[in-house]
């Protein structure tokens, strides 16, 4: 199994909705499958096992399981930043507000100052680079913290959504933006995949 | 590692908040930790694993990583219900609602009928059994369906608040309904566990 069969997976299961919005729900966003999430895992392993890193950060909902898979094979903690504040979360908070393409409105990504501190080497990790909006807010987050930011990860990058070059032009432009598949574009005639 | 140190992280990092409440961000809410969520994996593995299972279903958002662990473990799909229908979501959906004691009001849970069949056989996973509302919805989403449920897993069950009472009265008396670590009480004073 290789990037290769999640790169197939989204070419045959992925449904372009319109309105730069790819459906992944058989995959990702709703059920996930077992043999993607060993894939997803061993690849921000290969990607990220060479740095040295304290916890991974990623945002609810759909975050939470490369998160998940990423931690599990680099064997760090996952903190998700939370949309509402749980009853109980309290204390010190890290807020920073994202637009939502997809959602509409803005949303509030909140971590508790307990699970982020000053002087830590941070992995950001998320389901998709679209337009960067969350990653940047992650991102604040990270800065807010002191920590640092050591690289940032996704399944799948909506190329022509420009998020990378966001992050480059926020100061992201000497670590590591790693996807696993990038959409170059996509319309009613089909996905079509970037060369690696 | 085994479910002991599950139930000794619970002991030293589970916080009382009051009115029925534990905070146990430092482990499963806010944050996780790679060896418990194995641990985690290998119970429901344990648990689970003679039976014949089509497809874990759980609730978004603490339900997803011991859902994911146990997906891994057993190497079924895992199918996260949504509280927001995403804009991906249309056709045919499952909604259930279940009243929420740690956040006030009523949630919906959403299941998509493209991902939940008839006749399939449904291991639903949560982090709690607590009054059993969310995992009421979720069987009967279950049964909506036309599906079977084989069984009921979480991760730490309130036992004060009568969900497993609760779930064999609707009907779940003859299926597992299996808890890695049971608080049998909890006040100012500390949390007391169950014996095994």
């Amino acid at each position: 199994m290789t990037v290769q069969l999640l790169k197939q997976r989204i070419l045959t299961e992925g449904v372009y909705l319109g309105n730069g919005i790819l459906k992944v729900d058989s995959l990702i966003n709703h059920q996930v499958q077992p043999d993607l999430m060993g894939i997803i895992g061993k690849e921000f392993g290969k990607a990220f096992g060479q740095y040295k890193i304290d916890r991974i950060l990623t945002a609810e909902i759909s975050g939470i399981m490369p998160a998940i898979m990423a931690g599990l094979e680099l064997n760090v903690p996952v903190v998700y930043a939370r949309k509402k504040r749980p009853i109980t979360m309290s204390g010190h908070i890290y807020l920073e507000t994202a637009a939502s393409h997809t959602k509409g409105g803005e949303v509030h990504l909140m971590v508790s100052g307990e699970f982020l501190h000053s002087g830590e080497s941070i992995l950001i990790i998320d389901d998709f680079l679209a337009s960067g909006e969350t990653l940047l807010a992650m991102a604040r987050i990270v800065k807010s913290a002191g920590a640092h930011l050591i690289g940032v990860g996704c399944i799948i990058e909506k190329r022509f959504e420009h998020g990378r070059k966001r992050l480059e032009e926020a100061g992201y432009a000497d670590i590591p933006i790693v996807s696993l598949a990038t959409i170059a574009h996509m319309s009613e005639r089909g996905i079509v995949l970037a060369d690696d």
